[in-house]
């Protein structure tokens, strides 16, 4: 079912630094800063050769991201996202072994304006787990 | 500096579950278990088409997993690792920057048979960040 690492997404408070951290001290290709108010972050993407990190910062009142960076308040990671071919048919093959989808279980649209599902990371090794569609 | 992402660890109590929710739940293809005694873990590799999640269960008695384990007892997400190009080149850079760099400094080799070096997650957005030598 899982594809391609699409990112890994760490959570900071502070994305002008944290971008700084990424581009000058381990000389990583960034982004500028992009706001996406329907998933309450601002994201800077930093472009490795096979694969993204993505930086997050809360943006608005009731960010996703506002609790994790309360429990971690120096960042962390937030989340792993894999590409699968169909986020439909992978949807139901998790739902079927027992795995537990967030929200309602209707794909969104993500950073990359492609639909996106979340899994509980109680079922994935305490990992926070994105779909995306490829 | 940073080159590819060569993998995403991830900690857990039980290897041969880990195992199973990225083989049979995730669809994900799997390595047999390596026992490392000189990192103290043993690892199962997800192989991914363009880079690996490495499933990290504690090894002997002072493995350096075990107290994260302690605080994240469902598991979770411990270091990503970036290749480099020169890693004594990239740590003696590093460290002119104020970065710190765990251990004495020196690499060690790690699993894959190639120099490693673990810098401080506290420069680091609060990540456990390892650089291999490409």
């Amino acid at each position: 079912m899982i594809g391609r690492l699409n990112h890994v997404a760490i959570a900071v408070k502070d994305l002008a630094a944290a971008t700084a951290v990424y581009r000058d001290t381990l000389g990583g290709k960034v982004s500028e800063p992009h706001a996406i108010p329907e998933h309450g972050v601002t994201v800077v993407f930093v472009e490795l050769p096979n694969t993204k990190i993505e930086l997050l910062q809360p943006l608005g009142e009731a960010s996703p991201i506002a609790a994790f960076l309360e429990k971690n308040p120096a960042g962390g990671v937030h989340h792993v996202c894999y590409e699968v071919a169909d986020i439909i048919a992978a949807r139901d093959q998790l739902k079927a072994a027992g795995a537990r989808v967030l929200g309602n279980g209707d794909p969104k649209i993500g950073a990359h304006g492609k639909p996106v599902l979340f899994l509980h990371p109680k079922d994935f090794l305490g990992t926070l787990t994105e779909l995306e569609q490829a």
